[in-house]
């Protein structure tokens, strides 16, 4: 008799968990990683594929969604109010840096994850100044006042940050040296790659370029993969999670300059970090990642290919409106299907981090 | 006592339901629908979104994917090799009808669908002779064949189609009156959209044109809608299922044409069929809804918009190689996301109907 109980009682535990499975729809991860391809529209995605002989990490996720990207201001967005949508929930004018379209400041995810006590990262392969990161750290009316942009950064407790930019924390016009201000709050300097990829905990600033690092074509190399690698290494160790956010930049450039084989190299370089996000998504079991742009660059068509040379055509030397592919993978992807705003993917990221 | 063994059976009933239902991760439909809009990659959806005050029914879709669609002898795809990968999960040769690069007969989902007792139907806004709805019903090695293909209808039991095309049956080289032909095979033959919408049950070839259909700015009206609803209402009637393939046949030939008003009022003409196969998908419960294109056509992209008046460019009058969003609803819809080759799409359609 006593056995048959506790059978119903295993049994019966059995039911309930089954039945709390099938009503759980979301899977709450504790990381996020937020890798934005600028100007990374469905054509640039697929010359990146086309030019590979592997298939590209890209291709390993499974759930797909659109944003729509239009600014306040203007049907075609620029990088900082689609940043600033994607940071904050709010859509804004183009130009605007983590404020909306009144000129006030917004409270950004990363500004949350800080709040709630996770640890939190940007990496660029620009200046870290510039729109797409500083939108989720900085609050300025304009993207152009990097200056200013780099003092916020020092209102913050971000844990990594790494990318070029050095000029606007060294060499500023207000005299001030923002790099010895950074070293007093205890973070590890870096003016390499070198020197990046020997920090293994702590905080770090990344300098790798006084203003914006070359490209891939003129010898960049893995600076990409080995700042999220490091930025990943660090953040991990905080146990209540992180958000960090990882750009892929000069895939836009490309896309202004209208050279197909630019945007290509800088595609194949931002799969190489997203590869490194699956990867760590796929160890860690614990981990969100999102893969995006802000907007499509050039007007970008893919007219032919052949041995892996594509034959790209552009329709302007500035952005365009089309709608952007969302790929999400990881513990929570399922709420990034569909069609939807850039700003609901602020509110998706709050979603999965059950932050109130 | 009695009770409580009861009490266990009932617990271990829910236990294997409750598991069963958590490792059955595929709902296989009854219905398949398959929508085409030929030409109508990323841009071109997102042309009918920017135009449209209300959002398109296109965007009642959870489930994205995109699918590669290189042909056997060229990057570029056209219409014939698409629609041949998705009827029969070969790729093949430009102008290539339901035959592989070697110019073998391939069987078609729609031929199998038959052979297993399923009721089967093609509607188009063009030639239903021409190169996409052909490919689910023909067996020839160049589309321009287009008497030869209309003979191939001849050689089927297919229940429903309507289009253009009448000439390729009543008006041939070979003299032969096929729309006699179809009479005496008990089809009801409509001359013209009042006549399609007459018909409720039984088989049905509806010419809506000698040749093309005009263009919607021509005044075609709801010819797709009322052809799309005329099929599904004559095909549900089969309590063992259906697979119906309706093309939005003009959004590429807007791309041909670089005429973005073209593309835009066809978009929304098309949209107008998939909130209809929605509807039935929503209200019947057992249907699996596909919404893709086989390729892009002109290299279209959106420069700006204003009061619903979309800035199209065009880098081609011909397609690209570009990827495809495919857009899955309903039953079976999961089946779709992710990233993968035009011709898995047959091989997807074949697993949710569950053929060996």
């Amino acid at each position: 008799m006593k056995k048959s109980v506790s059978f119903i009682y295993l049994l019966l535990f059995v039911s309930i968990v089954g039945f709390a499975q099938k009503q759980k729809k979301i899977q709450y991860p504790r990381n996020i990683i937020l890798l934005i391809g600028d100007g990374m529209g469905t054509s640039q995605i697929f010359a990146g594929i086309a030019a590979s002989k592997l298939p590209l990490n890209i291709e390993r996720s499974k759930v797909i969604g659109f944003h729509k990207n239009q600014a306040t201001n203007n049907f075609i967005t620029d990088s900082a109010a689609g940043a600033t949508a994607f940071a904050t929930g709010e859509k804004t004018y183009n130009g605007a840096i983590g404020v909306d379209k009144d000129k006030k400041s917004l409270t950004t995810i990363l500004e949350i994850a800080e709040q709630k006590g996770l640890a939190t990262g940007l990496v660029a392969t620009c200046n870290i100044t510039d729109a797409t990161p500083s939108s989720f750290i900085a609050h300025q009316p304009a993207r152009a006042m990097m200056d200013e942009i780099a003092a916020d950064f020092l209102k913050t407790d971000i844990d990594v940050f790494i990318g070029g930019g050095r000029k606007h924390f060294a060499q500023r016009k207000d005299g001030k040296n923002l790099v010895e201000e950074l070293r007093a709050k205890n973070y590890q300097i870096a003016n390499s790659i070198e020197e990046v990829q020997k920090v293994t905990s702590g905080k770090l600033a990344g300098f790798l370029a006084d203003e914006n690092p070359v490209k891939i074509s003129e010898g960049r190399g893995d600076q990409l993969l080995v700042s999220a690698q490091t930025a990943l290494n660090i953040l991990k160790q905080n146990k209540k999670g992180f958000f960090l956010m990882v750009e892929g930049s000069q895939i836009d450039w490309g896309g202004h300059a209208n050279e197909t084989q630019y945007i290509v190299n800088e595609m194949l370089d931002f799969d190489k970090a997203i590869g490194a996000a699956f990867d760590f998504a796929d160890k860690d079991g614990n981990t969100l990642v999102i893969v995006t742009a802000d907007h499509e660059t050039g007007g970008f068509s893919i007219n032919g290919a052949k041995d892996g040379i594509i034959d790209g055509k552009f329709t302007t030397k500035g952005h365009t409106g089309v709608m952007i592919p969302v790929f999400a993978y990881g513990k929570g992807a399922e709420l990034f299907s569909g069609i939807y705003f850039n700003n609901d993917i602020f509110h998706k990221m709050k979603k999965a981090f059950k932050f109130k």
